[in-house]
């Protein structure tokens, strides 16, 4: 067992190197294949070369969105965390979490529902075309979906990656027939951490689109 | 495609049932088997089953610590967004992540290495016998490695659950060699997210121990 002498600042390409050979030669045209490497960066699981699915266009069209400034609304504190604020804050983009709002929370108890899809409410409550970041809550997906059916909300993009086993298979479902531009990670994976990778591959992708 | 009508507050409950029948029988003693429930809710990865894996009694003598008021330092914002501050709160114990204070960021720079190591090292320092989860730097593992070796620190459990390409399995293999408590997740996976899952585990934990 050997501890490999790299630089703090090579670890990251050393790293993406690593997924190309692991990827065994399999490659994507970009910006798809930068965000699919940092999806698998975040979680070692190479099962995320397979169940990303983009629609038309949507890497080009989310970074297309972040430098004009739009802003990134997730489900959760821990997502929150993991974009990049101060890189998203010079294309003039905010991240906006809701869900741990006391107003929010009260909400949510007088109907009887989730926290998350009254955060999504506040969400489309904003100006401006922006995306939904979704790495949690299917309920957050599912309400993102009825929003968008009512007139009330259109997205830049939906990053559709909530994990986990009730609704979660069935929301992206919805989510891909919304006709809504998506990221979404097919089955039951995904998480906070596959959300904050995919908007961070999205504001570090540095080529033309 | 239908969407299951669950209430929000038997979603959690209705998963661990999924994940125990995706587990197809398979189970193992508590609070071990409340943990791996956990890791596999927070991930949809029943590789988690069989990569986990904890010295003796380690997740009794963490949940004792956790019992009776240990803190918990960890290496990445998005873990200590994770962990469950309140609950560890009224245990009497805080979470520390120093990753960010500008005076870590100095003193890495000037010695030319990562962050996460210093981190540690300030983490070290704190009182008490307390509990580090490691969601995403094996620099950060070598450390606490390097630090006990040094008699600078004695934790009373180590979760060692970075992920990556870059010396993590090789930083999980040295833990696991350290003669201090440990629950590892094996290979390349892990991160913040199952660093926040096993803490949130073993405070969640009801039974006796």
């Amino acid at each position: 067992m050997k501890i490999l002498n790299v630089k703090p600042e090579d670890i990251e390409k050393r790293s993406m190197e690593l997924i190309e050979e692991g990827l065994n030669g399999r490659r994507w045209p970009e910006p798809e294949f930068s965000i699919i490497k940092r999806c698998i960066h975040t979680s070692a699981d190479f099962d995320y070369a397979d169940n990303l699915t983009f629609s038309e266009d949507a890497a080009r069209i989310g970074i297309e969105a972040i430098r004009s400034g739009a802003h990134i609304i997730t489900d959760t504190k821990m997502a929150l965390s993991g974009i990049n604020k101060r890189t998203l804050s010079a294309y003039g983009g905010e991240v906006h979490c809701f869900i741990s709002d006391e107003s929010v929370a009260e909400e949510a108890k007088a109907r009887g529902c989730t926290r998350a899809k009254v955060s999504m409410e506040r969400g489309a409550a904003l100006e401006g075309k922006n995306i939904f970041a979704i790495g949690n809550a299917p309920t957050a997906l599912i309400r993102v979906n009825e929003l968008i059916k009512e007139g009330k909300l259109e997205p830049a993009l939906i990053i559709g990656v909530p994990v986990g086993f009730v609704n979660v298979i069935e929301s992206k479902e919805l989510i891909m027939d919304s006709g809504v531009p998506y990221i979404v990670a097919k089955g039951r994976k995904g998480g906070s951490n596959i959300a904050a990778a995919i908007c961070n591959a999205m504001m570090y992708y540095k080529g033309e689109i």
